[in-house]
């Protein structure tokens, strides 16, 4: 299957949309094969992902942006031009768990995402040979009070000299400065360990077994000034009984925690998840 | 909300298709609030769904259906245009076992269904106490070896009297002749108790019993000449142990057919579901 | 299957209690048919379910409370004998919501719970029919801040009078006060709109539909003084996307509170809840 | 939490079973931290495990087997007794597909398992480097119809010198002879991509996409001699949608076997699983 492009737009709703989106690309010779379409009627937002194949389309990938541009401001769209041949490059930011950074360089390894795991950092040393095992580099950035703001200057260097378009943070157990937060908006994917808004915060399975929940969950969200409070593109849950101890819930955690994270990551790398407000439009 | 046109289409993929479509109705003055599409790449095959408001839509409805059609011959599309404001005519078909029909009788009442149920008929007098106690019309309609060929034609001639357009299989023990099946070709819905193609025909929760399964489930689908075999509209499971016994699997069955049909016949009637080769496409 | 005893216990963990609770059983003639033992290791609980055959038993069933009576003293015990053939009598607490009402009636109706519904009392009266409907009694207990007290003492009575041992709370609307409470302390059950302890009190799935969750829940709790707070007995979930609308949260939450409501009577109703402290072992 | 023994025992059902084991264990000294014990009353079979802490118990390991084998004998019982500091020697044979090896291994290494990966052995080289990345060793035993019989052998004299106890099929595209399923009864445990009994042979997904299915699950069971027919330990569910792709059941398909694979070693080596006829008890 050749490459396609992929438009996401967002705008207030109105007549026409639909219609003059899928008129630009049929004008310039393009085979729509995938259009998903929202409107939040109560906030009468307009939500579009449309996808259509590269070969045969009559105009370059700078040029559709531009041409796209006169009809995206008519309307007053926010949108984004992607290309599904386009290889994303992300960052791995852990802390001294492993399941979740294991699981993804082994996805990343065995093709399930289209990305380059361009670095793994990490305010403690434990993890290096696991990144370096996936012969991905691995920086130990420490974080201290007295550390944080070097630190995450460093990081903001490291990102930008390895052209990083997506954070994600798997099990980092550190609060992210509002450089970062700021450079990349709705492109830092967190996993918190817990069925969101419940048990926000540290030692959410802690809090789970103390409340005696029968089931437990892991919510995938992008991250916010607002800790836990950012617009979530996945959530699960797993049963527990009470013959689970906290020990359980924490490995029966470890499993939900990798394959909801993995799938927000997956869901962002094809372009499926579109932000307004503090939601997400998530077309799989 | 004001009511809303529904376009269902389906024909070989080509360009401009969804250009086309949501033209048409751009041009007429229509505001699209919904609109999926899927191709099936193997099979070359393009589907879509449209909804727009009438509010200011410049057709009528006559009219919309008189105009589109020439799009859909240039196209070779099969299509079926609907409106959200009209009320369905749905029989029901039961046996003995009352739970699904008792489901769909209250959720119609309390306004789940865009839909009038026109009447029950079954093959047993035991539910009419049921259907009468909503207010709705019972027919006892014996099915013998002997009786089979004139029972079918009595719910034929059933159905034609009260106009009806879905016919729900809520438990019914008995297979439907050709003529049926023909002149209600994918608006027969049915619940099989088991997760198909595991255990078809009798006996289902008998059969997984037997095998030791550690989940059931339930599976609605158009029914066709061949049994058990409809495309598939909606499927879902519950876990059972070995502290299950089959009566177990019987009452937990029964909340799962009763929610997987009423899926199901939601679907069908918010016009959700399109039809190709044995397959389902389902918007939902 | 013949009538059973069950037993359920719980003290501080010690040597011995399975022997002798087993030998018990055995010297009078009794088979186990089923023995679930917890220990919670952190608290120091043990927590045990045993069920024996009544055919063939020695003891009478006001004499085997009698002799367990001693060893349930020298081991501390709390404990409660209950009989398989005991038919149970449920007093139904509803508002204006008909939902989970009609599902326990129909439940009953069907023989899935060994109980008879005492009677349905709510605060409103619109849901007479359908309580009557199923030869259910129907009392009309306003409750205004000035009849608050009444309400309550005409509850006790009506609740005295009719010999109830459990009452079920299904979309009541009212906080009961702490006479009933201590009445019926943890033989009240409660079906919460979230996955507990994500959003609490009112309106729910509004609240579920603004922080834009994909999945929503329901908690069926004993109801104690805090508000939300009291032991969970069963918990689920359902998928929703950024489709769903808030009318759509509802309709999808009335399925879930349906049958996670109805798990947790027929877990209460089996004999298979113990509470300690703040949570319960739920033995399936 | 120091060692406890583990005793697994099915027979026929007959009074004094719970109470005679439990009085062998309180007699020499043992305190019960965990009993759960089923009957199945259609074919009349009692099943039990029964896990005591070491500590304090007055009887060495090897006494314990030895007195508790009159008791066996009398109630006419299949027993094992198993102890949890035992670290079990696990098999684990693969083909060309990584992902479930990789996820054994990482668990295995990460705690979560009482075993000891003895050694990974293959049909193919592919996977070399993944086993000895964790340390394991590879064995490359090639299968063609010649080599049959003496690909088996060395497998047998493989898993003899390595002290196997436990064979797991992870996606191991060969069948297994009777001698290897004779020595290892019931220690066999393979993944299959299916909900079974549905698709059961090769390219299960296929068949599934092929079927128009809404949900595509795994299972995990005992190897026999009849292909996908052995005793069900564990089995999953995903659900998929019109817009996934053959590659991406696959894909969903890879983390189902995980998951259900790992639960069910897991259960196996905690000595959960009982086998009678063709079923199992999993006291989880």
């Amino acid at each position: 299957m050749g490459a396609r492009a992929v438009l996401l737009l967002s705008c207030a709703d109105q007549k026409g949309l639909v219609a003059t989106v899928a008129e630009f690309v049929y004008r310039n010779g393009g085979n729509i094969v995938s259009a998903d379409q929202h409107t939040d009627a109560e906030q009468g937002v307009f939500l579009q992902r449309v996808e259509w194949e590269l070969e045969g389309f009559g105009l370059g990938r700078a040029e559709t942006a531009e041409r796209f541009r006169t009809i995206a401001e008519r309307f007053g769209m926010r949108w984004d031009l992607r290309f599904t041949d386009h290889v994303a490059r992300v960052a791995i930011l852990v802390s001294k768990l492993g399941h979740c950074l294991y699981d993804l360089l082994w996805r990343q390894k065995a093709g399930e995402f289209t990305a380059d795991v361009a670095l793994v950092a990490s305010n403690h040393p434990d993890l290096r040979e696991v990144a370096e095992g996936f012969g991905t580099r691995y920086e130990h950035v420490p974080v201290t009070p007295a550390t944080r703001d070097a630190g995450e200057e460093r990081l903001l260097a490291l990102f930008e000299r390895e052209r990083v378009e997506l954070v994600v943070l798997a099990r980092y157990m550190q609060v992210l400065g509002p450089r970062l937060l700021e450079r990349f908006e709705h492109r830092i994917i967190n996993i918190h360990h817990s069925f969101l808004p419940a048990f926000v915060g540290a030692r959410s399975y802690h809090q789970a077994y103390a409340r005696g929940v029968k089931a437990i969950g892991a919510t995938a969200h992008y991250v916010t000034e607002d800790l836990d409070q950012g617009p979530i593109i996945e959530q699960d849950v797993a049963r527990v009984s009470h013959r689970d101890t906290v020990d359980d819930f924490l490995r029966k955690g470890r499993d939900l925690e990798k394959v909801v994270l993995a799938r927000a990551v997956d869901l962002h790398l094809r372009h499926g998840v579109l932000v307004y407000g503090n939601k997400t439009v998530v077309f799989d």
